[in-house]
Formats: C-alpha cells, structure tokens, sequence
C-alpha cells in the first residue's frame, strides 16, 4: 500500500500545469495562467510531472525547460502549443505556414503534402528537443468542414478527413522521429462548432455513424502513426454522452477512444481552465472527472494543489482505483522512455547556434511559395514584377487590419507589410480592436474615408481562428469596404493574411487586374513572399536605429 | 614596427559595431543597423574589440555576450544604452523611473537624491554584469535647461549643473563599483538643443564662459568621480571650433577634454552612423577624423571594414602617429583591467536566476513612489483611495495616447493602463502615429470625439523624449483637447506617463478636484502605482491565456 505522501507525490506526477517560457515573474505575459516562480518551485519540488510553456525568445525557452528539470528532480513532460513550428510561441524557432495550407495541396497531390507534413513534424519535433521541449501538442485532428470555426480554422490540416488523416499521421511520424511526443487533438474532432470552448461549452449534435465518417478518420489515422498522446475536447456530443462533455465522459474516453479505436497511449485533458469546465465543476472536481472517464493527464487545472488534493481523496475513496492509477503512471513512464534524454544545460548556446538548419530553413520557403495564391493565375509560379503588378505611385493609404497590434509577432515595427508599401510613399494606418473607429455606419459604404490619408490604398488584412477572438473577423463588413474601394477608384491591391474563406469571399469581387493575393501565413515571411509578388521588392530598411 | 596585418588588428580593437542581443539573425529589430552573424564573427574574428547591443531579453542578452566572447577569443568591451536600468532595454532586468525624476528630488534634499542615484548606478552595474556586459553608456551628463529638447529631456539627470552633475557623479561610483565602467555623455554637453543630431547636427552657440557655467560642470564632477570613458556629442560649437562638430574637433576632444578637463580615460565617439556626421563624411573619413581630433574609440562607424582600413592608411600615411596609437590601446587595456572577469558561459542559469535583488526591487518602488505627483497634494503621500478619487461608472473610455504600440515595451496586452481602466468600464482607444486620426481640424475642439466611443474619459499620455522621434509630442493640441474634454463634462481622470513639461502645461487646466498624476516613468509598474492613486486598484487579470 502507497503511504498518502507517496501517494500524493503519484498523483502529482500527472499533472500538468502552466508557465511562462520567460526566466522572470515580472515578464509573463499571462499572469493570472501563468504560475510565478515561488510556487512552480514548490509544485515540482512535490511531483507534479509536467509543465505547458508559452511566451519567451527560443533562447529564453531552451534556459527555461532547463531550469524546470532542475526544480523538478525527476523527468519531466515539457509541451508547448507550437502547432505551427516552435517559432510559432517562441521567436528564433522556424514558424511555418499554418497545416490548412497543405489540405488544398493534398487534394492535388497527396504524396507531395504528405511529404511536406513529415518534413513539418521532423522541423517542430527536432526545434522542440534542442530547446528542451519532449512533448508537442499537435497535430490538430479536427477536420475544418466550417468555416465559421472560430477557433480551429487554418490550425486544421485539411477540410476532408482523407486530407486531415493521411497530413495529421505525416506530421506524427517525423515530430515523434525526433524523440518528441505528438498529441493527436481535439478527441473526438472540434472542427465543425461554430462557438469557442474557450468560451462556452459547443455541442455536436452527429450521429455516431456521421462521427465514423467525418471526425473520426484523421484521430485513426494519427493513432495508427504511432501517435503518444490524444488530448480531449470540451464538446458536448449527445450521440455518446447525453450529460458529460467529451473531456469528463467515460464513453468517450474509455468507450470510444480506448476500447473503440485501441488508444494505449497516453489520454490528456485539454485545459481545465476553460470556461467550458470551470462553469459546471471545481477544480478537484474536474481532475477526478476525468480521471474516471479515462483521462491520465490533467492539463492547466484552474487550481494544482485542488486537483491534487481532490485526486488523492478520490483514490483514497475508492472513487478512482489504484489499478487505474498505476496504469496511467505506467503509460506516463512508457511516453518519457520514448523521449530523447532532456537537452544539457551547459550545451544551450550550442544547441541555439545549430536551431535552425539549412533544410528548415528551404522548408519555410517552399511551403510559403507552395501556399500563396494570387489573383491573376490562381496559384503562384514565380515574381511578375512587370509594370502592371505595381502600385499606383504613392502617397497612399496602407491600410493594416489585425487583431491586436500589441505584442503582435507578426507585425514588428519592421515589418514587410510596414516597410515595402512606406518605400512607394504608402503610410500605414493600423486597424485593431482598439483603434479609433474608421466605420461610418453606412452598410453600403462602411469605410469612414475621411478619417484616412487620401491617395490608393493597399488593403493588408490579417484574419484567422484565433482562441478568446469569436468571430475571426467575420463581424467586419470586409466586403462592401471592398466594393467601396472600388466603386471610388482608391482599391490598389489587396493583401489576406490567413482564413482562406475571407479571400475566397473578397476574391471574385475584384477585377481580374488588379494586384491581390493570399497567404495562409501572417508572419513577416509570408508578408515578403506576398508583397514580392504585388511588385513590392525588398525595401531599403527605414526608420531609426534606436528607441 | 608593426606588421600590417597586425596593425590592422590593433585598430579594429579600437572599433565598437553594433549587433542585436538576439541570437538569430531573424530576430533583429533593426536589420540595417545590426550586423548580422555571420559578418559580426567575422570582424570579431579580425580583432574588433568591441560591441553596442540592443534589444532582446535579459536570458538572451546573457547568452549573446557568452556567444560574443567566445567568437572573439580575446576580452571585448560590451556596452548597451541602459541609462535607465538594463530593464530599459533587455526585459527581465530592472527598468527603473528616467534620471530626470532625481533631479528635482535634488534641489530639495541634494543627500537623498544622490544616495539613490547612487543606488541606481549600482543596480544598473550590477545587472549589465550579470548578464556579461563591462560597460555602461551613461550617464547622460547633460543639464536639460531646453524643456523643448527633442531627444535629452527625461533622460538628463537635471535641469540645473548642480543636480546633473552630483548625481551623474553618483551614477558613475555606484555602476562602477560593480566593476562595469561608465560613460559621460554627451560631451561636451548636449542639454540646450531643440533639434535631434540623429536627424541634423545642432549648433551650440554659446561662449566658453557659459561653457564653464552650464555645461561642463557635470562632465567635471563625473570625471572627479573616476568615470571610465567620455562620450562624445555630435553638436557645432563655433566658441570651440568653427567647423568641425564636436566629434571631430581636436579643439574639443584634445584641447578642452584631455588638457582643460585632464580626462585620462576612453573618449568613444557617439555613434558614426547619425545623419549629423554621416552627411559630410564617408565612414573612413569619419573614423580618421574623430582619432585626429582626439578620440580612442570609434562607436558604429556606417562601415566597419571602411573604417578600420581608413585607420590603416592613415597610420602607415603618417596621418595618425604611432604614440596615439598606443596611448589608446593602453587606455583600453586600462580600462578592461577595471572590469569584473567576463561571466562563465555555463553559469548563465545562477546569474539570472539571481539578477533582480530584492534590494533592486525595493528601488524601483521607491523610486516610483518619490517620482509620483498628484493634482490635489502636488506629491504623493499614500494611496487615498477615497470615493471622490474612483472614476465615475462607466462604460467610458481609456484614451491612450503614445508613439508606437508596435513592439511597445510600456504597453504589453496585460497592461496596467489598459487592464485597471477595463475593469471600471473603460474600454482602450489606442492612438499612435499610425491609427486613424482622431483630430477634428478644428483648433478649438481638436478631438473629433465622433470616432471615439460615449461616456467619460480617462486620458492617459505616454510622451516623452526618444531619439528619431522629432517634437516629443509638443505637435499635437493636448492642452486645446484637455479644455474640449472638460468643457463637454467628459474628462473623468488624466494620468501622464513621462515629460515633466507636459504635466506642467496639463496641470494647470484641471479643475482642483478632477484626479489626475504624473510619474517620470512610463514602464507598466508606474502604471500600476500612478492608477492606484487614482482609484484603480489592482484589477482581476482579464482577458484569454492564449493567443
């Protein structure tokens, strides 16, 4: 029999919580998710046996996880969100394009985007171990057949499950290839809700058979990959479960998952810090839910030591058998066996030098290049740069639209989407949520053109799913500000950054000459490769040298 | 006699460059101003002796100097422009309030101030060496007595000779018994100009004798307290020389520095980049010219390599003599045997873990608290947190006004200043030089309150002087928006972030009871104290924990 201390210690080894990929308390981003120091000492001095990071430089990362391991005493499990590329949370890393990109390629040629996927698995898996990461909490298995998902959208690696399995499963192999876990997500498929978890709990009213055809595929596929780790949606699915959302539900978790499709690694939560949780149940509560449904991982419980505590109470109880118990420790130990041994702490500046290679480096353009769409001959073949593709000789309006320019990775203040259109004498006005506001009201002119610099205007929108965002943009009458461009004779060219769906709307309404095109990617690569082909070569850099 | 190639070395170690403290190259803030890595190891490799870093983390910035020391192979000098706390540059480390704020704490209590910019020096000496810098470039000697400077303004440590010159003496023994050297700038005094020498080179036209009076006094008592190195000004003073800019001039730098001053330590030039030298002068002759006139050191020349090899011709041209030659390199010897050992590359993890003391903590909280004034007691006292001090209910709206909130450090997404208002109701309008305007035209009623949201109105002002910037916001109608606000009922509370001057031409305007502050310091935690005293206390953290 387990003493409660050693108990305790067990229990805590499968929990996973949050914090900062900065060194420092004061630099965290997200303090009310994010532990300080004082108390992610103690937790991992007390077992608990994983930790998720966000925000920091790769070079703050790869200290970081070395810290941890140091704290911690034991190995232990270190993930991060970067579905797209570690550079996607951790600047210096490769950020690629995001997985929607390849889902169109695969229709054209499966082998080709397969090709790519594995090559995109082997770069996030690879970046991830030289910084100290053993865990990568991709690919997303939900198949993006809505496009008003707010929050899956271009995360999705295709919009049919043939394109979602056979690109989910390629990614799997070449991360894990690297020894670094993949983890197969949302279980049973997020990608057909219309609401955001993070907001409020979706509910997916298919049938189990309708679940066979669409959601299911790609989480086989991933599972017959050889993927470690399948993470829970917070979904309500009344076919399996009338009461429990997918995360708490015994039928999902155990019936579906491990009995159905013979899942034998490991099954973790999605964050219990969700609204979609922490509105029904506490935090010790939640943890002891779903380790009954079937879950062996906690990840982000609204409180640790609640969860902890609630755990041991509930071994304790009988509510939770050790059997259970020994058998979620055992697959944790299989999953840290399959890892390679955690990064040294005195080789970090080595392993910094060597992050990104040569052929990561060739893969970030291809997919770029692969990905870009352009008005004139619907795919790219190489830069035009005739005199027909450059903008109207400027002053002009270079019109920016994103979600937040505060922090925005994709927008430093050197940005091609700044510095290109400011070289022809286009000045950038900037939209976000917190600008003031340039619509009139006028549905049928909704762009209050008073309120910007005459001249043409270069229309730069950067819109995608995004979590805690709702609408990815939906809510923005895009689309008559186009028409209203037009019709004044000010439209120059059109840049999208992101959803395909908002350049499949905005695309048929212009005409066939004017300069527009496409990116699914927003970083300032993807802004390169795109502005490039609008005739906006490499500009002199401008601006100051300080601050 | 020196062999060429050997001479070319000894005077590429006279050479500062300037890289970024990222360790990729994809990383640089400033592509055109920081070499990239590939040609920065190889001029290291060549001998350059030293290195101007700017941006990054503290963790990125502690790996940089490891990275650079080991590429150069012999000891470098490592500088960065931290007159505020190495916070100010490189996150994670302290940023302290702007020197200014001391200054006027001297005139009544000369003991106390100089004991905390004593303190000061020493927090900011203790930081840069922890994170492997030897060499800090400040303090800015200058007496700001031109509340219309574009570029000094809070950065000064005084308005009068008395104040800039005690505490900038007290800076210097603090920094430097840490083991890092200082630096006096901008010699001979840059205080009195209304023009910014990163955009033109200013004209100083005042006699020698108010020289003596004015501007050099600060320079003496930094130089009485043992400071390493003198920086030069690009300025034209035609009571010194008639031609050459301060930089250049062996009237200024040979004549009144080394023989009047008897400064026996590193003259480094200001950086030869600035439009002020590089309109006249190409990058060898730039460098030639300012070690005739009596500089040690060249800081960013436009052209390392141009620049070493214009010194090599000029030394084998007989231009440059042997003996100056040497006296230099021996005041760099000098110098580096005053410096603490560079840091152990494999210590980097204990070195930041330990890099804010609680000591540095409890300076910046006092320094923050003596820096705060109030509309109604003129200084702060405690908190009040009376009813007449709470905003009325909103919703209202959080005007901000600042330079850029691109990439801005003062303005992370959890912000105090956006996060403290939001929990009363007060939701952020951004405005910077890239939104919307927000001005009406009309010079009596300038906001065109129409494009902003209903309800009172907290105004919140982040101006101050920065390099590149031009006016330091004294364009824009805020004192005509301030009457506008007030006489529509509609200015709730005012909280200015930096420029004293602002406050004072604000502060009049007020109505005795509308609760409104001023701090020195713009960072999020002055932030947090100056909206205390408003009312607004610690907000909930909101917002997603993702992005």
């Amino acid at each position: 029999m387990t003493s409660p201390p050693d108990l305790r210690r067990l229990l805590a080894s499968l929990v996973v919580v949050r914090c900062s990929g900065h060194l420092s308390d004061a630099q965290r981003r997200y303090p009310r998710w994010e532990l300080p120091n004082a108390e992610l000492r103690r937790l991992l001095a007390e077992g608990v046996g994983g930790v998720i990071l966000l925000g920091g430089s790769a070079a703050e990362l790869r200290l970081r996880t070395a810290q941890l391991q140091r704290w911690a005493g034991s190995p232990l499990l270190l993930c991060a969100d970067v579905e797209e590329g570690v550079g996607q949370r951790f600047e210096g890393a490769s950020w690629l394009v995001p997985p929607l990109a390849l889902g169109r390629l695969h229709g054209r040629d499966p082998a080709r985007a397969e090709a790519l996927a594995e090559s995109y698995g082997r770069c996030t898996g690879r970046q991830a171990r030289l910084l100290g990461l053993n865990w990568v909490l991709g690919p997303v298995c939900d198949v993006n057949n809505n496009p008003a998902n707010p929050v899956i959208n271009v995360r999705a690696w295709g919009e049919t499950p043939a394109a979602a399995g056979g690109l989910a499963a390629a990614f799997v192999r070449g991360c894990q290839a690297e020894g670094v876990l993949a983890c197969a997500k949302h279980f049973p498929g997020h990608g057909d809700t219309s609401s955001d978890s993070h907001l409020e709990l979706p509910l997916l009213p298919h049938s189990r058979e309708r679940l066979e055809a669409v959601e299911l595929p790609p989480f086989r596929a991933a599972i017959d990959a050889g993927v470690a780790s399948v993470m829970t949606a917070h979904l309500l699915l009344p076919a399996l479960d009338r009461e429990r959302p997918a995360t708490l539900s015994a039928a999902v978790l155990s019936g579906l998952l491990r009995r159905d499709l013979d899942f034998r690694g490991l099954v973790v939560t999605d964050a219990l810090v969700m609204e979609a949780i922490t509105a029904h149940h506490g935090p010790a509560e939640a943890a002891v839910l779903a380790m009954e449904a079937g879950a062996d991982l906690i990840l982000m419980p609204a409180d640790a030591d609640a969860a902890i505590d609630g755990l041991l109470a509930a071994v304790q109880a009988g509510r939770l058998s050790n059997a259970q118990l020994q058998a979620s420790l055992e697959r944790r130990r299989r999953a840290l066996e399959r890892c390679a041994p955690p990064a040294p702490p005195d080789q970090a500046l080595d392993d910094l030098e060597q992050l990104v290679s040569g052929a990561e480096q060739r893969l970030s353009r291809e997919l770029l290049a692969q990905s870009l769409q352009l008005q004139h001959s619907g795919t790219a073949a190489k830069p035009s740069g005739g005199a027909d593709r450059r903008l109207p000789p400027g002053p002009g309006v270079n019109l920016i639209r994103l979600d937040t320019q505060l922090q925005a990775p994709q927008l430093p203040a050197m940005a091609p989407a700044l510095l290109r259109p400011a070289a022809a004498g286009y000045g950038a006005t900037v939209l976000d949520g917190r600008s003031p506001s340039p619509w009139s009201g006028d549905p049928e002119a909704p762009l209050a053109l008073e309120r910007l610099a005459g001249g043409p205007v270069l229309l730069q929108l950067f819109v995608r799913g995004n979590p805690f965002r709702g609408s990815a943009g939906g809510d923005e009458p895009w689309p008559a500000a186009v028409r209203q461009l037009l019709a004044a004779g000010r439209l120059a060219a059109l840049a999208v950054y992101g959803s395909p769906y908002l350049w499949e709307t905005l695309q048929p309404l212009l005409p066939a000459d004017l300069p527009a095109a496409y990116s699914p990617g927003q970083m300032p690569q993807a802004q390169a490769v795109l502005l490039e082909h609008l005739g906006m070569g490499a500009a002199a850099l401008e601006g100051g040298f300080t601050d």
